[in-house]
C-alpha cells in the first residue's frame, strides 16, 4: 500500500504550489504556506504534493496522522453507511449525544485511559482541551478554598464584571519553553516562541525554568540531576510567591517532552519530583500530551515513561488522537452541569476514527513498531552527529519522538529546505531544533531510506 | 423526505435515554444531558431520539443544524469517492492546504462574505474564531501604537514572561448580556450567565450595557432611542476611562442580536453610532455572528439588516457555518504568519459541508422561506401574547430568530418540558425566555403545527 520511496519531480513548493499560492494569498495570508498537496494521492507514510511530488514525511502535520494517510481501514469505515449521519449530523453533544456515544467513547478514549483516570471530556482541539482543563482545575480550586460548593452573593455578582472574589486572582504555573496552545488562556502558559506571545494580552502568572539538560541523557546522570533540582526548587519558590502576592497556583502544567520549544527532556525522576511538589502544595497537576500522546514515544502516553502509578490529575491531548479532550481524577469534575461545555464539545467523527485508529494501532503492533523504528532512528542520528559534529548534536528521542540539534538556526532552515528537494519532509522545533515527527507506521526500513537522504543532504552541506 | 409531524412514544427523557445517560455518567458530568439522539432516523426538521420519539427540533443543536437532518445533499456528498480523502486525512491547514482549498474557499466563505470583506480565516469553532479575531486586533493596535511594524527588544523579551509591553496591557470592550465564548480570553467578554465565569480568572476590560428595549421595537421608538443614547454615551466614557488607566480598547466585540443572553434587540440605528464610536476612538469593531450568522434573520448575515456598506472590520461565525472563523478588512490582517495560527486552522471536511449548505440555501431559497416563515412565528407568538398576557410577553425577533419572554424562569422551564414531551424541541435563553432556533428549512406549515401545540402547552398550564 505504501510507496517505495520519495519521488521527486520539482523543487519545493513547484510552479503548481506557487500558483496556488498567489491565489490563496488573496483570500489569506499565505506566509506559513510550505506547499501545496494532493491528499487523495498521498498514502501511509508518504504525503504527494501538487506537482507530483512525493515525499516522506517525519512532520506528518505538525504531529497529527496517527497512522498514516488515506489508511484502508479509515477510508473503510467511510464507506460504512451506517456512518454517514455521524457526519452529516453533528451534535451537541453536551445536551443531546448520540446512541452510541457512552459506547464509542469506552472503545475508544476509555479503553486507553491515563493510569489512575476513568474519566474523559472530549472536545475539538488542543487549545479548547487546555483551557477546559485550566478552567476545572481553577473551579476544583476555588471550591477547595471555600471548604464547600456553594458560592457567595458577592462571588456572584463579581463574577458578571470579571471581578475578584468570583473571578478570582488565581494562576496556572507553567514553564519557560513550553508550549499549551495559542488562545489567551492556554498562550498565558506558551512560552516556546516570541511570534506567538507579542502583542497579546496576557495574565502575570509564574513561569519557571524547564531543565536545560545534556544529552544523552545516561553521560550526564550528574549533571542533569543537579539542573533539575536548581528547577524544582524554583517551582517550589514561584509555587511560595504567588501566593504571597494572592494568585495562588491552582494547577501546574508541563508537557512530558517540551515539543514546540525544542524537544527538551526531562527524568522521571523530575517528574515525580514536581507531582509530589504539586500535592504538597495543593496545586493540580496538568500533563499536557497534545503532541506526545498517541504513541509516537512508544508508549500511548509519554508520561507512562515515568513509571508512576498516579501520573497526574488531567491530562489532555489532541492532534494523534483526531478529537480533543482531557481526562481527569473525579475530584477534578466540575460540580455543576454547563460549567465546562461549549456548543460541540468535540465531534463524534472523529471519535469514529479514533476507535479505528486504535484497532489499528492494536492489530499491527505500532507501539512495539515505533519503539524499533525509534532505536534505529536515534542509533542513526547518534552515527551522524559522531560523523558531522560542527553541524549536529544533541541527538535526544523516545520512540520516533526524536529530535537533533542543527550549529544554528540558518543551517538548520537549509537542511529542512534541502531534505525536502530530496523529498523528506522535516520539522524545525525550538532555535536551532529538527525535530522528527513520523507516523506510527514508520517502520525501520524508512527509517534508513531517512538517513541515507539526511546524510546525503549533510555530506553536500 | 421530512417527516409530517412529531410523534411520540414516551415523556422524555424514555428509558433507554435514562439508561444511557446513567452509562454516560460513569465516564463524564451529564448534567446537562436532554436525552440521547438516534440521528440516523432524524430528517429534516424533526429530531428522533433512543426512545423512538420524534419531536420537531426548533433549537437545531443549540442554533449549530443549517438544514435539517440527514439532509439528501449532504448524504449524497458523502458517497462521492472523490471526497473521501477530505475526511480522512485532516490537514495542517495553515502550511500545507489541499490543492481544492483556495477554490473551496471562493465558492464558500467568500461568496458569502459580508460587506467590504474580501478576507476570511478560518477556524475551528466559535471560540477559537473569536480569541483569534481578538488577537488580530490586538496586533493590529499595537502597530498602529508603534506607527511601524518592528517591535522593540523590550517587546520580545517581556511578551516571553507575560508582561507588558510585550503582552501589552489592552482591552476588548463587550457588553452586559453579551456571549463570545468560554475560553478564557473569550470568557472576558462574555456576561451572560453567572454559570459561565464563576471561579474562572479573567481580565478587567470595559462592560457597556446594552440596551434594555421595550417591544414590539416599533411601538416604543422614543424610549428606545432614549435607551440605546444612554448606552453609547456609556461606551464612550468606557473607552476614556479604560485609556487613562492605561489600557486602552483595541476593539468593540458585539453581537447584532444578543442570543445566550436572551435575545435582546438592538435598533439599526444603534448599531450604526456604534461603529462611528469605534472609529473615532481608534477601536476596532467586530461583529460576533456566532450564533446570528447562516440566515436565520432571513438575510445570511444579521449585520446586514443594518443597511451600512461597511458594518464591520471583524466578522467571526461558526455553528451553521459548520466551520468557524472570521473575515477581516485587510488592515487587520496580522503582517507576519505564524501570529494567527494553530494546527489545523478549520477543517476542509467542514468547508465542503458548507459548500454544499450554501448551494441548497440559493437552489432553494430558504432566506425567502426564512422570512416567509419568520413572519408567520412572529405573527402567531403576538396571537399568544395577546391570549395569555399573564404568561407571555415581548414576542421579538427577525426572520426564524424570534424568542418570548415568560413570566418566570420556573415556567419558562415548565413549559421547556411539557412541549417537550408533546413533540416539540425548544431551548431557553438569558433569565426567562424561550429562543427559537429552527433549520433554515422550518416552513410556514411547520410553524403552525408548532403554534398549535404551544397553545396547548399554555392552555394547560
Ligand atoms: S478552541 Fe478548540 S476547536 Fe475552537
Amino acid at each position: 500500500f505504501d510507496y517505495d520511496g520519495p519521488s521527486m519531480k520539482t523543487t519545493v513548493p513547484g510552479p503548481r504550489s506557487q500558483e496556488l499560492t498567489k491565489q490563496l494569498g488573496v483570500i489569506q495570508n499565505v506566509g506559513a504556506v510550505n506547499f501545496f498537496c494532493n491528499y487523495e494521492e498521498s498514502r501511509g507514510n508518504y504525503l504527494v504534493d501538487v506537482d507530483g511530488n512525493r515525499m516522506l514525511d517525519i512532520y506528518t502535520q505538525i504531529s497529527s496522522i496517527p497512522i498514516g494517510y488515506n489508511h484502508p481501514a479509515l477510508l473503510k469505515l467511510m464507506t460504512n453507511p451506517n456512518n454517514l449521519s455521524t457526519f452529516v449530523n453533528r451534535p451537541a453533544l453536551g445536551i443531546l449525544p448520540p446512541e452510541n456515544f457512552p459506547d464509542k467513547l469506552t472503545e475508544s478514549l476509555i479503553s486507553v485511559a491515563p493510569s489512575g483516570m476513568t474519566r474523559v471530556q472530549t472536545m475539538a482541539c488542543g487549545s479548547c482541551s487546555n483551557e477546559n482543563a485550566y478552567k476545572a482545575m481553577f473551579i476544583w480550586y476555588r471550591n477547595k478554598e471555600r471548604g464547600h460548593k456553594t458560592p457567595s452573593d458577592e462571588d456572584l455578582s463579581s463574577c458578571m464584571i470579571n471581578q475578584a472574589p468570583g473571578c478570582p486572582d488565581l494562576s496556572i504555573l507553567s514553564f519557560m519553553g513550553g508550549f499549551h496552545g495559542r488562545t489567551l488562556g492556554c498562550l498565558a502558559t506558551t512560552h516556546s516562541k516570541v511570534i506567538h506571545k507579542l502583542d497579546v494580552p496576557s495574565f502575570d502568572w509564574p513561569i519557571a525554568p524547564f531543565p536545560k539538560l545534556k544529552y544523552p541523557l545516561e553521560e550526564f546522570t550528574r549533571e542533569n540531576a543537579q539542573e533539575e533540582a536548581r528547577c524544582l526548587e524554583e517551582v517550589e519558590d514561584l509555587i511560595v510567591k504567588w501566593r504571597q502576592k494572592g494568585m495562588p497556583v491552582a494547577g501546574i502544567v508541563i508537557e512530558p517532552i517540551q515539543a514546540e520549544g525544542g524537544d527538551n527532556h526531562a527524568s522521571p525522576d523530575f517528574f515525580k519530583q514536581l507531582r509530589k511538589i504539586a500535592r504538597k502544595h495543593g496545586c493540580a497537576f496538568h500533563v499536557d500530551e497534545v503532541q506526545t500522546g498517541g504513541g509516537g514515544t512508544g508508549k500511548f502516553w509519554a508520561h507512562e515513561h515515568w513509571g508512576m502509578d498516579d501520573p497526574a490529575d488531567i491530562v489532555s491531548f489532541s492532534k494523534k488522537l483526531l478529537t480533543g479532550g482531557y481526562y481527569h481524577k473525579d475530584e477534578l469534575q466540575a460540580d455543576k452541569p454547563y460549567r465546562i461545555f461549549n456548543t460541540w464539545m468535540g465531534d463524534p467523527s472523529k471519535n469514529l476514527f479514533l476507535s479505528e485508529v486504535l484497532n489499528v494501532i492494536r492489530r499491527e503492533n505500532l507501539l512495539e513498531e515505533v519503539t524499533r523504528s525509534g532505536k534505529a532512528l536515534l542509533h542513526g542520528l547518534y552515527e551522524l552527529q559522531a560523523q558531522y559534529p560542527g553541524i549536529l548534536s544533541a541527538a535526544r528521542g523516545q520512540g520516533t519522538f526524536c529530535a537533533i540539534d542543527i550549529c544554528d538556526d540558518a543551517t538548520r532552515d537549509r537542511i529542512l529546505v534541502k531534505a525536502r528537494d530530496k523529498g523528506v519532509l522535516l520539522g524545525g522545533c525550538g532555535d536551532r531544533s529538527i525535530r522528527f515527527r513520523p507516523a506510527l507506521v514508520f517502520k525501520e526500513y524508512h527509517v534508513h531510506l531517512f538517513l541515507n537522504i539526511f546524510n546525503d543532504v549533510l555530506a553536500n552541506l
